[in-house]
């Protein structure tokens, strides 16, 4: 796992690359930035492609299950897309492997993939293996998405309330490897409700609620007592901070809000979403309302006392 | 560079991982196996996908220039797409930077990246970036072709005449970091005539003329007298096995082949194309006419006496 500091750099360092990179032409909707980019499909879609690379040591230790490790490189890149409101299509996955066993490792990786793309209706098109100290997986994912279901980080507005879809923290004792992407229920909420944003928490409630709050130009309001941990998650700095939930944030208009908690109250199998807080045009940035009534500002770094 | 024998052990290594996939969906019209996967586009044309990892110690050298590294990343992806009859469109690029020096590395390695980019009118728009001992870069290219357009390596029919576009040979000495990918030869010859069969040359005439002949399911005859080498090139073991050439191989037919001819004859600055044998259905695999008058059998892994 990354350290959170590192990540922030790496967020830094895709900034500064596309100001260098050529500008983009017409048919591109949403270039680097979102959970992935948007371009011109068919008549009324939008064709979505997302990359994710996974490196032994960064992302998943040495040791680890291939197996799972095949198939945390494909739900990554699946979780973005629906982020995004799409369905996955396609995937190519690049692949360097250790000379040493390298049939082996390889066998179990594929076969992790293949189970992530059987059970999410993937096909997988292409690849490309090559020899590599440690083990590096790069999945690229081609989704597709209805032009009026289309959800990018920058549609949030004031007094919108801020949802999650499931428990946080913690992932990193197990639950980043086997994660369940949240694509039946980001499609749910964007074929029921007008979803005004959606980022998937791949580094923590703490950085992407600030990303989104920072891509709307808003501030965020969260409330400690409302933000549902994870099992074996007791304090509310590791729901914050931990990174690779996976689990989607997003925002809905107040009336929407509504209808969603109808929704589930009518329904007792209907799919978990917390609301959280709301959207705010009073400040920047993400402040959060303790259990003690105290208000603290949920940086990317930890939290800043006022 | 990779060696012959590795590069021979990562084709099958592809290969067994097809096998273990999802069966793809009727959009795919082909699947692993070409320099590209091609699926269902808009009306007229087909979507091309494909994906190039490049690892330091194996692709290039630690010390190589970095601009030059990031050139080469997009520019094997747009080679790929050429190979296929086809246009680039969009490029994502995943990079694993190792920690010191990042952030001079990455500005280095983007701005090769974008040369290439305007250079082939290629939209860059998405990305990832991870912290990795050593260096990676993973490029995935999108492509278009229209239908008529589209060239597979399995097309090729007996009498064939094959063809490459430039001297082979010697690529490691500098060229496989700056070579110019062959779209505009690609397109020119797929607009204007009837290409049966493609491939870009990354491996060596040697294992890619076996992989045309074995995905047309014919034998292939080459002329020792008419293959051309680069400059410093004196042997022709190393125009038939060094790779990284990445020069356009494809078959004709006899009247397209003549007609060729005549518009190279007739238009002094024509792009050159090298005619070095012919496809035959009386034997399997590659053999080669010497200089001498005898017939050798061109290996993946070399020559075989008969």
């Amino acid at each position: 796992m990354a350290t959170l500091l590192k990540k922030i750099k790496e967020v830094s360092l895709i900034e500064r690359f596309s100001k260098v990179l050529k500008p983009s032409g017409p048919s591109v909707i949403v270039s680097i930035g979102d959970d992935a980019a948007v371009v011109r499909g068919a008549k009324g879609f939008y064709r979505l492609y997302t990359v994710d690379m996974l490196v032994e040591g960064t992302h998943f230790k040495k040791g680890e299950s291939y197996e799972l490790v095949g198939y945390k490189a494909l739900a990554v890149s699946i979780s973005d897309i629906a982020a995004m409101g799409g369905e996955p299509q396609y995937a190519l996955l690049s692949v360097g492997l250790p000379e040493k066993n390298a049939l082996v490792v390889a066998k179990k990786l594929f076969k992790g993939i293949a189970s992530c793309a059987r059970k999410f209706n993937v096909d997988v098109i292409g690849g490309d293996t090559n020899r590599s100290d440690k083990l590096v997986i790069d999945c690229f994912v081609v989704g597709t998405v209805e032009e009026r279901n289309l959800v990018l980080r920058s549609g949030a507005k004031p007094g919108d309330h801020i949802f999650v879809s499931g428990p946080l923290g913690g992932s990193i004792l197990g639950k980043h490897l086997t994660f369940e992407p949240r694509l039946k229920e980001a499609r749910f909420l964007v074929n029921n409700l007008k979803v005004t944003s959606m980022i998937d928490l791949s580094d923590g409630l703490g950085i992407d609620l600030n990303r989104v709050s920072s891509a709307s130009g808003l501030g965020a309001v969260i409330f400690e007592d409302k933000i549902p941990k994870a099992k074996g998650v007791t304090k509310i700095k590791n729901a914050l901070f931990d990174g690779e939930d996976f689990e989607l944030l997003f925002t809905l208009s107040q009336r929407d809000s509504f209808r969603l908690l109808r929704m589930m109250k009518k329904n007792k199998n209907a799919m978990p979403f917390y609301q959280i807080g709301r959207m705010t045009d009073l400040f920047d940035g993400v402040r959060m309302m303790t259990r003690h009534g105290k208000v603290e500002e949920v940086g990317c770094d930890g939290f800043k006392h006022f």
